[in-house]
């Protein structure tokens, strides 16, 4: 009954958002998804998010979980019978956090390399590319970030892209999930809705 | 024993060194406190956080626990006899996690006022009081974030100030507390500290 009271207000191609969905899949939680539109937010995303008034926002019972490492979290932490999510010991969970958060610090320069011009995008692409580096090196031989099964720095980095052979391998794996297939946008519609974005903000 | 195996590396006026310093206060943790020359990092710091080099690193058993916000939580699950710093209900422990994320993507703008020019000086100004004004609104009538008890966020949030008259009265509370007075740098040598600074960076 408690599933029947879960809340998802999203935006597609939101990779924040597909963390959400990836964890809720992964616990295999039913929800009803509510599509929102950015350009004019309802009045229950303002009212459920007064603060930063964005998605993606997760409701249980009626009350919002903001930002999405927490949402995932959460969720973790709620249904904590089935594909635990974070590793039982402390220390574990601290790296766990530590690789999440280098992410979420990092990987947004991937972003940068397509929403900015030449010559910021050489910085930002060898950055990013020193990035993925690290994280490479941290999977090592393991299948996932978590070990032998799929965790919350996999759920994390699973919308991005590499070009590291282990990376990828890793890549291919998350996505042979079914949690993670469900969960992604179509990859041909998330181009289109880059290309539309550049051609709005002018950017080649 | 295991709290003779503890070792702060550091720096004076961190406020993200306080937040360990002050966790660890809370629960009465013995460790050994290494102050870091940032100009000329040990080579124990360069080890222990290779991904970022930068302090301050807890090293529990020889093991590094890096990012203030983790190494608290960390302390927290560790010894969790004593002083609870997380609410035990995943739902306040989330809205914690909010405003405790809230704090450190929006209080770096206290720190802006100072550090840019007089242009982006208003700017900053302006977006810093509004944020005290919500975390204001957030604490509400209770003594701490944390409801009764001195809790994560508050450790968060301690080593900033405010012209915010509730917030004012939550940290005067806060500096009563053994573990947060001893882990504060004195005033005037953070003035100091900040005088050296914005010279050596030519800022008025």
């Amino acid at each position: 009954m408690a599933n029947a009271e879960v809340v998802l207000l999203d935006f597609w191609p939101s990779p924040f958002g597909m963390r959400v969905r990836i964890a809720l899949a992964e616990k295999g939680i039913k929800y009803e998804y509510k599509e929102e539109d950015l350009q004019n937010k309802s009045a229950l995303l303002l009212q459920m998010n007064p603060v930063h008034k964005k998605i993606s926002v997760l409701i249980h019972n009626g009350k919002p979980v903001v930002e999405s490492f927490i949402a995932v979290q959460y969720i973790d932490e709620v249904w904590k019978d089935k594909a635990p999510l974070h590793p039982f010991d402390p220390y574990l969970r601290a790296q766990a956090k530590f690789w999440a958060d280098f992410v979420d610090k990092r990987l947004y320069l991937g972003r940068k390399i397509w929403t900015t011009k030449r010559e910021e995008q050489k910085v930002a692409m060898k950055e990013f590319i020193e990035s993925l580096k690290l994280l490479e090196a941290e999977l090592g031989e393991k299948p996932y970030f978590g070990g032998e099964s799929f965790n919350y720095v996999d759920i994390i980095l699973v919308s991005s892209y590499s070009e590291c052979p282990k990376l990828i391998q890793w890549a291919k794996r998350c996505l042979e999930k079914e949690s993670v297939l469900n969960s992604l946008p179509d990859h041909k519609e998330v181009y289109g809705f880059d290309l539309e974005l550049k051609k709005r903000f002018g950017i080649k």
